[in-house]
């Protein structure tokens, strides 16, 4: 049975991270995501210089977070993401960030990718990506 | 009528804002649409040490960004926001950011804002919100 | 006698500037230093895609800051830019950051720029520069 | 003899820290040196949390960084940082970043910190850091 592929590592916040409510600034949680998208891709040993060799490029399209609680100063968090594609052309990274020492929710949320061309046309998903997982449509 | 409270104005690309693949980095967009409110809430004469001289704290619950085009360094964009109450305790800010020189767009979006106290309960929305039009549901 | 060109401007905190400790996050004060350099080129009229395509780029090389009070989020502070010639090779801008109410300073520091090729070779900078005075010896 | 304390460890760019220049950012550098404080503190079992409940704050009030060449994203990265006294009221860390592979130099640099209480008056460094070696004067 295809999966997503995934992976889970553990992060700390940075000093630049918070903001003056003390706990993590909104946009950090987009960084923190695409951190996980190049822990995933060396994981499985996609490279991106790779890809671009071959004119795939993989932006942002999309970009969705929800905030579940803070988290302060080099708090240990626990980063799971998972990466699945939808259709032919774009990927979904789904991401989950917790607190290590108890699992409380942090954040969640995912990314939606669009192969493209570096003239930003779009064009099929490499070969080495047929083996992920199609993202579940919602019934 | 009730209506939200909208204002539009124009900002620049900054170096900062720009990654390796020569637009703008997509965390950026959620610093862009922070700078709008605080933009917004100024123009109302809204401010935000004295809401929270009232125990009101308005963090970002949600956040949601569809990019749309490139933008590069130094570009003129054109920043569109418009605030609305969601129910008593909840505010929507939608965004959505233009090239001045011929409308194009490069990305829109909102962010989801919960009214709480320093200690994180949730409260009322103080009575100058009152005058926002409620977030329209869809039908 | 020949001048650095120089340029004082307004600009605002933003919340992605501060930290928890309130103030502003000590690496924002190089975007705002580079956000001056952007707004002094522009007035300038010197256009940094027009520099490149005569294979000419500008990377910092050195960066100081000295950090002299707070600026909390939204605070309205004046930013003064000048830009010196060091030699025929490198650029310094010098940068001074106060509160626009009371003159109290922010920060101050400057940045060293040596010009380049495309491909990272030292080069004369361009004729246009020929006319911003020297910088100054320390005696 | 006295030293200064000191850490060694591996990091990565992140896209987040490129810019369109293809190589990493420059204020970015100063998060890296913020992050390893944050390493080196942990590591030498100092807790700000512990330092902030007796009223010293470590703020910083001089960086400056040399670029020394390009590192891009995803490139594998060692910091050194060593900590320094300075007088009974200052620390200075100093840090290096040079590539893994082969030494290479990407920037070095250092921050000068003063011990400030929460009203930011001057204070002593407490008792735990006298064991570091104070900053050697430059003859």
């Amino acid at each position: 049975m295809p999966a997503p592929c995934s992976l889970t590592f553990p992060f700390r916040v940075r000093y630049a991270d918070t903001d003056q409510m003390g706990t993590y600034y909104n946009a950090r949680a987009l960084e923190w995501f695409e951190m996980a998208r190049a822990e995933i891709f060396r994981a499985e040993g996609l490279s991106i210089p790779a890809l671009e060799a071959e004119d795939c490029y993989l932006p942002v399209v999309e970009a969705f977070v929800r905030y579940r609680g803070p988290a302060v100063y080099d708090d240990a968090l626990s980063m799971e993401i998972e990466v699945w594609r939808v259709g032919n052309v774009r990927l979904r990274c789904c991401n989950r960030v917790r607190h290590v020492s108890d699992g409380r929710n942090v954040c969640e949320g995912y990314t939606l990718h669009a192969a493209v061309t570096r003239a930003m046309k779009p064009r099929r998903l490499p070969p080495l990506f047929d083996t992920l997982a199609p993202f579940p449509k919602r019934s």
